[in-house]
């Protein structure tokens, strides 16, 4: 399984990705998962992904041969990030499409979240489904999540708002994520971490390792704050005489 | 959908169940989730459900028969709680085969959480399957949850030990329950507590009230902390020269 997690805010977008690949318990691997595609100085794309890690190499090797052979359609040409979208909809749906007899139920599908900037439009990140079609984030909910999306939902609905500062955004991001990889065994550092700021056209990068100082001191406070909620909460007035 | 959580701690049982039900999204409703049942001055047994509704109906309504005609098998004569498992799990998939052509793709499964005291026993809880087998919690993970169990899955991890105090670990169920609550639609108040300490043989009830001023106020607790763990996460450095 995955965990990625995207970020449309005021301030820029925010994208986080694990990168812990599994193929049943006994074939685990760490492989990035937030890819940078580049296709003109006008234009960046992001792309987080989850699902058949087979399929997202094989979208990622046509993106790519699109773009080397001038192709009619390809990143380079889109004029819009929603006309990427379905593009890149498009190009999963094929490829699971024709896996589909050897992979039955669903198992070729792939889901991701495209992000970036084209031009002079405004930045945004998208859900792009293994049926090629996709949704955007909103003002209200400046988030969208692919793969082990659960775990860690509840810090990002209560504290990630299209207003929040990007640095506030990431450390939101990092605790769902760590949160999510807490309880997920399928969801592991190292992660990658992307910062997009309007018009800057490139992608800032940063890898937390896992046995980063960062990583654990954010593990540590993290869970100092649950107990310290915990032991904060008020006590539930137990009623002592059984109803039944 | 549901969620149920149930903690086995040195100190007694902590048991928590949310009411809603739904059949789509436009038939919600609130039912009880957490029963009592009432089999013996030697015994007592806390039953929570999830899954078909109708199914866990039909058994709670099996049991009290099995009760009332005095049958071979019933709640009155398992002489353990893992047979009262055994029992209530060959009700479930008795009866959820029994609409199987119906309500095909296992849409009539029910899962429960079996705790209780039999006897001299330790007090315990048993997840039972809806094909009739079940597992125990244990001192490394003393809970069990069913339904919707991933979003307030971190926090028990987190949180909760064999160690931990009865009024700690009903905190840290009620944390675990908001934090579901508000990510999941499926999952609502009131909430239904049960506290059981040992050889009690009567379960201390408390419903909390989706309007009431404990919830709001661990609501609002909560959030807070979230937001100051948030505020106190130290910064990521993010590199600003572009990787590509």
């Amino acid at each position: 399984m995955t965990y990625c997690i995207a970020l449309r805010l005021h301030g820029g977008l925010v994208l986080l990705s694990d990168t812990r690949t599994n193929a049943g318990v006994d074939n685990i691997s760490t492989y990035r998962k937030l890819h940078v595609l580049l296709a003109g100085e006008d234009r960046l794309f992001a792309l987080q992904s989850a699902g058949s890690l087979a399929t997202t190499h094989q979208v990622l090797d046509r993106i790519a041969h699109d773009l080397r052979s001038g192709a009619q359609d390809s990143l380079a040409t889109v004029e819009s990030l929603a006309e990427a979208a379905l593009y890149v909809g498009r190009l999963g749906w094929e490829i699971a499409r024709s896996h589909a007899e050897a992979l039955p139920g669903g198992a070729a599908r792939a889901t991701f979240i495209l992000s970036g900037q084209v031009g002079d439009e405004d930045p945004d990140i998208l859900l792009v489904y293994p049926e090629g079609n996709f949704i955007r984030a909103s003002e209200d909910k400046p988030y969208l999540q692919t793969g082990e999306s659960k775990y860690g939902k509840f810090m990002l609905d209560l504290a990630a708002h299209f207003d929040t500062p990007i640095t506030t955004a990431t450390k939101i991001a990092v605790a769902s994520m760590i949160s999510t990889a807490r309880a997920n065994l399928s969801v592991g550092p190292p992660y990658d971490l992307g910062i997009y700021v309007p018009g800057a056209f490139v992608l800032h990068q940063f890898r937390i390792e896992a046995d980063s100082e960062l990583l654990s001191d954010l593990r540590e406070l993290w869970e100092r704050h649950v107990h310290l909620a915990v032991a904060e909460m008020p006590l539930v007035q137990i009623d002592l005489e059984p109803r039944s």
